[in-house]
């Protein structure tokens, strides 16, 4: 679900420079969690990532690289992921990109759709490129477990006090180190500021299920960062905390002061704008 | 998904003279259709009343029959089946209403969800006391396959002109012998009039992926008539016939003359009117 950044990102021009393909696509692409031990590529585990690849590879008879905006957990959802890869224009020979697209769905799991492929200027990533991304989290909360949206949703039976939500969230906004909100292995000897930009909450409904959805949005984000922000917020919305404890957990620095991870099948990689 | 109704519908005082139990109770359920082969039980098959008499058996350590308000074919689901059933006061013992509720969803399948149980007047039917019925149709008219509303939508590719199939539908609008819209094997021998109060179009987003919904509110339904319905409609969305063909349909009275019966994920029992 996150990033880790260097401290320096290489401008275009530097990134163009060292690609041998003249040309970059990008591929917005929805896919459901459910199936896949995440979007990151592993030995011998169906990911999102070699889904795509390997049609890619197959498409272009060589192997095929790709990078994505924001890498997603097992069982994370992503409405509109961006991802970027380089080929020769050569390579594309009577193809366009709408047949390139219509080939990519042909050629993966039913769980991902691959909305549009369009074409970037040379040396974009889809991760470096980012401005900010947007992230959801729907939570049923009532006390009857939904049926149509139980896997795209956390359900909470208790009662949740929005209003103290919203009063924590409003601590979390702006540029905090969010150490205390990443898994600890990942946050070693790495750079765990990130600027969050909004926090909110509204409600809609999937098939007459209430949903609680919350929106993050922030110029990038460490590993199950949304998850462990949603966890903490939930602590706060049982009433188990005060909205305050959110400043404790955030100066400790520590995974530990925070609240659990929420489940991985409610949150939704949303949005990301170039 | 239909009831065939018979021409004699006994009284609520009829009814409740036969009742050998002193109190009538009804439960809102939800279901998802994937796992089950329909709502009527089936020797050795998983069905969403065998789930519930099951369960309301173990519960009152007696047989438990169910009565629905619309049975539905396998794959369909259901936002809001009312089903009712008799029981003895003192079968309750110190159990509320709310905790036999509890009970039914700890011993049914995760992918029902019991609502509710009421008290309803002795002898009430779910399916005799209704007064009309609500269907909604979702369908994901665009280019690339939803992968969130999956299980829960028709996936039409092509373009559907909706006011030619809001024509369409103004045709199928008041009492009519729906007999090309049923089953062919239900309809022998039975009444198969029935009186559409509304067909109406509107969009509704599933985590961000478009849906047409058709909602549908008749008096009562034959097998398979909504999923007749939509096929037809959207034939005649889709261009292939004009919408007056579907007066043609009609008038034939012969299941053969209408168009093709629209997948069973795609439908969803809404709402039923006591």
């Amino acid at each position: 679900m996150a990033e880790s950044h260097s401290i320096h990102r290489p401008t275009l021009e530097e990134r163009a420079a060292e690609y041998e393909r003249d040309m970059t696509l990008s591929a917005t692409v929805s896919y459901h969690g459910a199936p896949f031990c995440g979007f990151a590529k592993q030995p011998g585990q169906l990911t999102v990532q070699g889904e795509i690849e390997q049609a890619l590879s197959l498409l272009f008879r060589r192997d095929v690289a790709v990078v994505c905006s924001g890498r997603t957990d097992a069982g994370v959802h992503a409405r509109a992921q961006v991802i970027s890869f380089d080929v020769d224009e050569a390579e594309l020979r009577d193809r366009t990109l709408d047949s390139l697209c219509r080939s990519l769905n042909a050629l993966t799991h039913d769980a991902i759709s691959v909305r549009n492929v369009e074409r970037r200027p040379r040396g974009f990533s889809a991760r470096f490129d980012a401005q900010w991304r947007e992230y959801r989290y729907r939570i049923c909360n009532r006390d009857v477990a939904p049926v149509f949206a139980r896997d795209l949703s956390w359900h909470v039976k208790q009662p949740l006090d929005v209003t103290a939500m919203e009063t924590a969230a409003s601590f979390l906004i702006g540029e905090h180190d969010f150490k205390s909100f990443c898994m600890a292995a990942s946050a070693e000897g790495k750079p765990t500021c990130r600027n969050v930009h909004e926090i909110s909450f509204f409600e809609e409904e999937i098939c007459g299920e209430p949903m609680l959805v919350i929106k993050v949005v922030g110029n990038a984000f460490l590993h199950s960062m949304v998850r462990t922000i949603v966890g903490t917020l939930v602590t706060v919305g049982r009433g188990q905390r005060a909205p305050e404890w959110v400043c404790d957990v955030l100066e400790a620095r520590d995974r530990t002061a925070a609240g659990e991870n929420a489940p991985a099948c409610g949150l939704m990689f949303w949005h990301v704008e170039y």
